[in-house]
């Protein structure tokens, strides 16, 4: 199998077709154009230059395009960056699709649909289930596309649901620990908690804020939606308002975004399991890459630590 | 005209009828109980401490209940203190009713219900004019009672809408001298801005917080009633998401409850004309009982800061 | 069997054998000595006054000793207070012990000791195993009698092995979910994280703070045992600076301790398992005296919120 | 009339006369020298690159000479950066002077210096009024120059007395729904509160700032200068100590300038006030470049936000 | 010689002439007046409280009186508080007076001054030397008699001269290990830095804050001072400046009063001695007071810290 | 004697031998590599750009070699910048040795290890004095070698023990005007509080952290070697706790480093002597480089500042 870019070495030859990320123009010292390319596998991503580059160029290398190139992998201030020595566009003989060149979650959206669905299943609390199916229902295709977040972690197509698949089995695992959790109140917060980004979000790929996004955010957007659902199902019990205190607090704190810190015991733990499902993910990307006895590149999300990978864990521990 | 209860000073008797806004008991540390009792009239109040109570007491001295005392007025920790030395409560004799005591809106609910209506009719986008005449109508009856805030500014009958009135005349005001700002979107905003706390808050006499607005607050509240006018309206251009944007905004920074801060210019200036109108409402209040050459109590919600009167300000100046 | 104190409600006759945590003398305003008492029982402890004390009464009630009472419980400033009506210190005739009145773990030492020493043998990094096994045999007594901390979390008899074995317990769960971790490293770390307490405290029962707690706190101290114990044992692999750092940076954060931040991927994750599993057992010693449709009293270590328990969760849900 | 040159878009044809406001040396990375200047005419600046300078140019284009250029509008890094393709110096024939480059107040020097006038005729406590004519003429022809700040305000010729005469309006329709405010001290204060720039920066073009700015700043410098005008008036009354609060007051917090909070009412109102209008004059300086349905490029003195300007906006509102 | 009312312990008898410090009167929780005061010796003081007083009482005790008092030394949450059994005003016939039992500085104020006016003499540049000269003399008697704050730190009469001399000694040891100090400006820096306090306060003894003390602060007044004094000396180097920057900027932040940071050199090395001095009073005050072995009180002023004395510090050391 | 590299200005030519500090590649915006090199003489360094390097280039400018170059004083963003025109490596005839180029303390090793040992000798107490001399021999020689720190202050060759003697200098001053001080434990505390960076940095010339030090950093290093010191010497008074607090808390706060704040008095003084050390030498370098009147660069750890050196400091004062 193939090398993934994001495992190059200084000084290795890199010869292969990627997948153009982002394309942005700008003027060298020397008043030429030159392009910042980001070059795209299943691996990860790399920046590129494309020094003295034509209107041609322009036109050709854009987002979303599939190249072929071949260049020597540097390093511009502790950061990977390819030195391109020859670039052209895919074309149809190369035989190769965009959907080669994603990153995608481990699990396929069948069996992430039927991880889900089997939650919901579980559920006890009509109000909660059915909430939570009909609020599933009208978002489905995009919730199973989307990364979970526009960087850091789970940035991959169906991040979204995988962050959230994964969430559900830590939330089952701890309340065999501690039982006194209200399971049906945690899998329905931990479904929903996200499923705003799909309207904050521009789309699956490549994704910007809409000006909903912008505006409300997508808390907010998810409270609003929440509170909807429950007119159109005739729902008004106190599961109503619960579940949007769920959604608007799960970021924990003002400043991170809830304006209502968690109120109630699910609440608290939502937000707990949010982060270190977020923090193994971000933790595990960045070791991955790494040699034991050696310190990872600074995570900005982990406030911005290098982490160390000890020398004795000579292989994967733990497997 | 009777004194108010606000500007007795110490060591003056004070004889007369009042309102009970809170009755707390407590036990003394010489083992016997007591009741701490806030006294109010149409000036503010004060509190009282009703020594030895007996059971009987307390169930005679509730809150919402009228009586007459005779005392004194005292000091404790630098704020006053009503010494009790006879309490009764009123009979129907005493031909005296509970909305005597209530301290209440400079304006009439209808004047502010007139002025209102002025501003809604002055809106020339059809969108914003419907949205926010379907809201105010749906909580009429609640806006023009409830008190801005349960403490700190305008926390008196009909304050919210007073508070309202004062800043929709500030708003009409700035316009004229910065005549780029958007009249339709400021009023409405200030108009909905707190509607939400009627929903929030229990009633408007002696508010508490309801399970609603302890969970959600009456921003994320009002975004939502907005969403749904919206739907009921079959409203669905920009102006729906901005107004939400104005309410979610309005407290300018995560740490005072708005999860966004503002990104239109009219929410900024409804941020500012709100905070404007309640440091007013504040410092007239506080140093509408200090003397000239004299400082303020400390007001908590001006940064616990003591105003200075200036001693050359001898009368009401601007008057 | 009998109701433990902390379930009383206001007005309710209270009349058994308790015993005194702390004792303190006052002077009452009225210039009389008086006793502040906390009466402790196996459900937790309440606050009682008893006015004019005399010279015998401070001779008599110091902290634990056992005592029988009469009273009634009260109220003050919204938390519980016993009003006390009889007391007397108990007799041999009464037939009652210390141990009948301390809170204790749910599971015996015994049963404490057993889970980890099961999971000391799990371990299969040599070094790190011979470490933990020297530092738990070398403060084994104080470890399983020791609480897990002055108050806030765990706060009884055998609390800090009862949060160990609970850390180790999810550690075991986590580790099936996320396969990378290095168990060895991080059952190591849990067991070690706090160990340094039984150094900083002065005793299992009413504990205060050492010289040494004071001038150089639980983390340095625990920092320098596993130097000595690595230096005994002429272990001088890496394992022993990691195991250092693991306990060093558990508090995460300079300001709350840690003059490290986590920079292995097992010390953030026993970051992350101290805090959950400290916050899962203040929330449910706090909600299991709240009835649903109710909020908790304000709990100081979760940021001084009252925690709400939704009205449909009727029964203990998840069991 | 010409296009001013803050409005011209990526790609646009550049051709004309302009002033040059900066112009720095600088070194390529590829180690030859070029000059970054700053090219400004009556609608704002723009950055510009010119690469390969020779010692000449270095000579010719110096700060606060004309220049006529040609080029082509570009961007980097999201700001307009003008692509030199020709310069020259003007020439006497060219008939261009350095006023028709400068961006200038609204209101001429002359309108500005009635109005102000005006509002100081309007004050009766004489020795407020004496204090502010006094001072106001002994700086008289500076501050009908100076712009009000070196950037993100009112950064024009005589910005800083167009700013004051905004704020005088402003500050009289306030104390028409304000009644209580006391205008005498609130003009005064209004028009003294920056006045001391005239010290702290070295001009009203281009300015940098004096010894006496950096050791002491604006603030200090002007309490000085009412404490000398007052011993030169010989006046002592409490009007001087009010005067030099208001002053030392109104940037409102330590952090930000003051060392006292404001303590009497019209100095809470002074700078409320003063940060209306700035925030004003910022927004409506960004919205002014910006399409219905955009945002405006991120302005650094607003906490760095873009604003975003409604679609439904699609004319001048309010005009 | 007599013990002083700082050192006596819980349960000592107490008997003796003292100065009333300051008296307020209270209402206690059954309902009597009492008062609380404050009794001071060259010692210190201590808290003592006189219940069921009557009108007689307080009009006798009033602050800056002598009294006779017996009693008992107790302690009220962790403070020394004296329990009054007798009290009486002293008489002619007693034969004592209010200097009696005032602390005071170690040195006298004629010592004082002449240490002050040797560190003049020394200064060699003559602007620096005669502002500071025309200063000194201008508020001379107060300088010599006011202490150096109103608590925490040099709380004694003539406290502000004696915390100056110790500045300028330790200024002069700097000095001589540093020799790029410019000792005239350190100097003059010294001797003014905290001159403003003469203005600032009400007076040597049982100090308040003045208006201007409260509107401006001590070191906005000072920066007039010199500003005032160089204008009536007819001098205008730069070293006026210099030297207002010195004591503007000595508090360092400005959230600690200083609207700018120390940019000179001798600034900076001011805030430092001035709190080097100030911290070494107020550790030496609070350990002589404390046995080896022990923590001392709380104190506010170095971040509410207790400190420990060393048990092996068991005599004066150093001495 | 030749001209130091950090006193060159804008222009001139530079023509010598220089120590390479540090050499990176890059990648220019043209596509070609480059070296940024530190160039180092006793004065201090500069940096150069060598534009268009050859892959022979790369292998010869390494750190730790010797070069001769020419070329031209620039300024890169307000920051000096070499223009290199010429360069070459040194060789055996140039007569050059890399001692030649290091800045180094103004004490040679033995006088720094002559002053070291008279002020142990002076300690009374022998428990701190054993200890002390105990952990310096252990460290000797790297003690008299290491810089203070890798950059801010005392960063040259026997920083760490010029730093520690100027610290032992300004002790024994202070312990004359303070006589109070302990100085064993001053004097044991200085000589010990950054003993840890032997451990914590790579060597004494261009130091990185080693694995210890970024995972556990010279306070905990420190504090365990003081606490395997004491066992070894079988030491086990309060002073062993004490000097380990000393060290533990000598950067004085949590957020700098510190678990604990200093709760002894020499360990509060510990700290201010070593911020005014550190401080003192900060700015006498950067005031060195300045002329009278003007502004020195920003000074990274003085808060970024600028200082100024006043116009009238004509002459170095004070010597």
């Amino acid at each position: 199998m193939k090398k993934g870019i994001a495992f190059y070495k200084v000084g290795e030859a890199v010869d292969g077709f990627f997948l153009i990320k982002s394309a942005v123009r700008g003027i060298a010292s020397n008043g030429k154009p030159f392009m910042t390319i980001h070059l795209q596998d299943q691996s990860g991503d790399v920046e590129a230059k494309l020094w003295d580059c034509s209107p041609e160029d322009e036109e050709l290398y854009i987002p979303q395009s599939i190249v072929r190139i071949g260049g020597e992998m540097g390093n511009y201030r502790g950061k990977s960056q390819l030195k391109l020595k020859a670039i052209r566009p895919a074309t149809e003989l190369d035989g190769v699709k965009m959907s080669d060149f994603l990153e995608t979650a481990p699990l396929s959206q069948d069996e992430l649909g039927e991880a889900v669905t089997k939650y919901i299943f579980e559920m006890k609390n009509p109000n909660i289930q059915r909430l939570t199916r009909h609020l599933l229902k009208k978002h489905q295709a995009a919730f199973f596309e989307y990364p979970a977040a526009v960087k850091n972690h789970h940035e991959f197509v169906s991040g979204l649901a995988y962050h959230v698949v994964s969430m559900l089995d830590l939330a089952k695992a701890l309340s065999k620990l501690y039982p006194s959790l209200d399971t049906d109140l945690l899998y329905s917060g931990i479904i929903l908690h996200d499923l705003g980004k799909v309207i904050e979000l521009s789309g699956p790929v490549a994704a910007s804020y809409t000006l909903e996004g912008k505006l409300l955010g997508h808390i907010s957007i998810m409270v609003n939606e929440i509170g909807q659902a429950a007119k159109e199902l005739e729902i008004d019990g106190e599961e109503v308002t619960v579940l949007q205190h769920l959604v608007l607090s799960h970021h924990s704190k003002p400043e991170w975004g809830s304006p209502k810190a968690p109120l109630i015991r699910e609440a608290e733990i939502l937000h707990m399991i949010d982060n270190f499902d977020a923090r193994m993910n971000m933790m595990d990307r960045a070791l991955e890459k790494t040699e034991p006895g050696e310190f990872t590149e600074k995570v900005f999300a982990l406030e911005n630590r290098s982490m160390y990978k000890p020398s004795f864990q000579k292989e994967h521990v733990g497997k």
